[in-house]
C-alpha cells in the first residue's frame, strides 16, 4: 500500500506538533511526504503533476491544523483546481475510487469544547462533513481520522500513543481486527533497526515478539476448541 | 442596518449568477460591496482595514460560490488572519458579537441531490456547520442563508424572486413577521425610482401601495375585534 500525506500549514517550522508528526513518519519508499506550502509558494499548484501524484497512491492523507473548521487556504485551492470534474468525479471519471482517504487534524481546542454546550458548538464528525462529503462524491473510502487535541499538553506516554497511532494511520492496512493491529506491531517489531540497541533491549524485544506470537497462539487454540463445542 | 457585502469569487466577470447578485445590489450608502480577490489579488490582506471594515457594519454576508463544500481559498485566508483572537473570539474581545451574519451561496447542483441518498450525501445545513459554528464562536447571530441553486436554469419569474430575496438578505431587518415583510415592501415600492415610469404605471404602484396600506388597516382591525371578544 503506498500512502500520500499531503500537509498544508503556513510555517511548519515553528509547529512543533508538525514536526513531531515528521520525526514519526517511516522512511519507506511506500510513504511520500507532500508539503504544499513548500511546494507551491506562490500558490500555482501543478495540476497535471498532483493528479499524477494521487494516481500512483492508495490513501491519501490530509494533515493540517484545523483553521475555522477546516484547512488552510492553499489546501482548499488545491481542491478547487486538482479535484476537477472528469478527474475526481463526474461521468468522464472517477480516478480515486476505491481509495482510501483519512484526515490528520491537529486541533488547538480540547476534545470536549466539541459538543452541544462546548464553545465550539459541534463534534468533529458534523464539522468535517464537507471532507466526507468529498470522499462520497470521489467515491473514496473515509477511514476515521486521527484527531490530535492541543499538542503542546500531551504527556510523555501520550505522545508515544500518538506516535504509534500516526504510523498505524500512514502503514496500517484498514482491519480494526484485535489480529491486523498485533500482526502490524510484529511487522513494526520485526523490522526495528536493533544495531544500537544494547543486549539486555535486543533481549526484551525478542521477549516481546515471542510473547505475542505465543498468546496469538493460545487464542487460536481457544477459538478452534470453542468452535467444537458448539 | 449597514450591510458588508464580502465577496469571494475567483473570476468574478464571467459568473452569470454573481453579475446577477451584483446588479441587484440596491445603491445605498448603507451596503457595502467588497471582493476579495479584486482588493487583494496576491493574497495579502490588509488586516487592520478589514477588521475596520466589519465593526463599521451590522450585518456581514458571506457570498460565494459553494465549491467542495466550502468557500473559495482567498475567503478561508481571510477568515484565517482577520478573524484573531482578542478581536473576533476570546477573553480580550469579541468586537463582532451581536452582528448579524448570512451565507449567499451559489450551488451547481440541484437541491434535491444535497441529501442521504442523493449525489452530494449531505443538506446544505449539515455541510455550512463550520460557518454555523463560526457563527458562534464569535457571537454573531446566524441568519437563514440564500441559496441559490443551478441559476442558469432558474425561469424568468424565478429570477425575480432571487432579485427580491436577496435584496431582503441584505437589507431587511431580521423579522420573518408578515407586518415586517409587508414594511420592507412598502418601503422599497416607496423609494422606487419613478422617473422612467409611464402615468399608467405610476398609478398601478400608487395603488398597489394603497391597496397594501388598506389590507394592514383591515387586519389591525380585525385584529382588534378579535381582543375585544376574548
Amino acid at each position: 500500500m503506498k500512502t500520500l500525506v499531503i500537509i498544508s500549514h503556513p510555517d511548519l517550522d515553528e509547529s512543533s506538533s508538525q514536526q513531531f508528526l515528521l520525526a514519526a513518519i517511516p522512511k519507506n519508499e511506500n510513504i511520500t511526504v507532500h508539503h504544499l506550502e513548500i511546494n507551491y509558494p506562490d500558490g500555482n499548484i501543478d495540476v497535471f503533476r498532483e493528479q499524477e501524484l494521487l494516481l500512483a497512491h492508495d490513501r491519501i492523507i490530509f494533515q493540517f491544523p484545523f483553521y475555522w473548521y477546516s484547512s488552510p487556504a492553499l489546501l482548499k485551492h488545491w481542491q478547487d483546481v486538482v479535484l476537477t470534474e472528469g478527474f475526481a468525479y463526474g461521468q468522464q471519471g472517477s480516478m480515486l475510487a476505491g481509495k482510501e482517504f483519512c484526515l490528520v487534524l491537529a486541533i488547538g481546542v480540547k476534545e470536549s469544547e466539541y459538543q452541544a454546550g462546548g464553545r465550539e458548538l459541534y463534534s468533529i464528525s458534523e464539522l468535517t462533513k464537507p471532507y466526507q462529503a468529498l470522499a462520497f462524491k470521489t467515491e473514496m473510502i473515509y477511514l476515521k481520522p486521527l484527531l490530535i487535541f492541543q499538542f503542546a499538553y500531551l504527556t510523555h506516554e501520550q505522545k508515544i500513543q500518538l506516535y504509534m497511532d500516526y504510523q498505524q494511520a500512514l502503514t496500517r492496512e484498514k482491519d480494526d481486527s484485535l489480529q491486523a493491529r498485533e500482526k502490524w506491531l510484529l511487522s513494526q517489531l520485526e523490522n526495528m533497526d536493533k544495531q544500537n540497541l544494547a543486549d539486555a533491549e535486543h533481549a526484551t524485544l525478542s521477549n516481546a515478539i515471542a510473547q505475542i506470537k505465543s498468546n496469538r497462539s493460545t487464542i487460536e487454540e481457544l477459538r478452534l476448541i470453542l468452535e467444537q463445542m458448539r
